[in-house]
């Protein structure tokens, strides 16, 4: 498989509180937004912290989505990585971004694979 | 606890192409580079692709360590995330780099978080 990606940062803010302190939504929501950017998922390992915060990673042929939530700042810490030219990680990150409720959110793309890391920044207020 | 992060993005080559092809040794290698910098595993899932090539991910207390390995080009894509101030992303980095033998690397770190995404561009070549 080639070796280039596109790696998407985001830092998601004022989000749902019920939600990123609800373990099966947030795996639900992750699962979903995998399938949704037309990924082929291969592992899901999410882990509940005490009292709050959900941390979690689903490994797709693609490569990742990854989230931190820390329901108690309404903020969540978001990955999605992906290595095939035919799958838009952004798709995944809009996704997320509705379903976790997300009044404000921030992101950066960059570029994975062969030669120099390049960031691409971008920022996005609801 | 604090959404404070650092998180390492670092792209290897010329790694050992055994040891990115070895489902087993490369879990260890990051179980332990977890461990080395002193942090809490909490979820451990890697999957081997076939022909080659395996992806998988340390959940951390602190957040996470993730691998994307491409045996047939001797390249590994890593990233370690850590919410921590006890914790220093760059030793796991380091201990990494060592254990997969990449003779070339580069690496970013983004500071996750309230407020901008910031990238503190970083490079250095063994």
């Amino acid at each position: 498989m080639d070796t280039m990606g596109r790696h998407v940062i985001a830092e998601l803010w004022e989000c749902s509180i019920d939600i990123l302190n609800n373990i099966s939504q947030i795996k639900q929501i992750f699962v979903d937004a995998a399938l949704e950017a037309g990924a082929e998922i291969r592992e899901v390992a999410f882990h509940k912290f005490s009292p709050h915060g959900v941390s979690g990673v689903v490994i797709i042929a693609e490569s990742h989505l990854t989230v931190h939530s820390f329901p108690e700042h309404g903020y969540a810490s978001i990955d999605v990585y992906t290595c095939s030219n035919t799958i838009d990680p952004n798709v995944a990150v809009e996704y997320i971004i509705k379903a976790l409720e997300a009044k404000t959110f921030e992101q950066v793309e960059v570029k994975r694979g062969k030669g120099p890391v390049k960031v691409k920044p971008f920022q996005k207020m609801l």
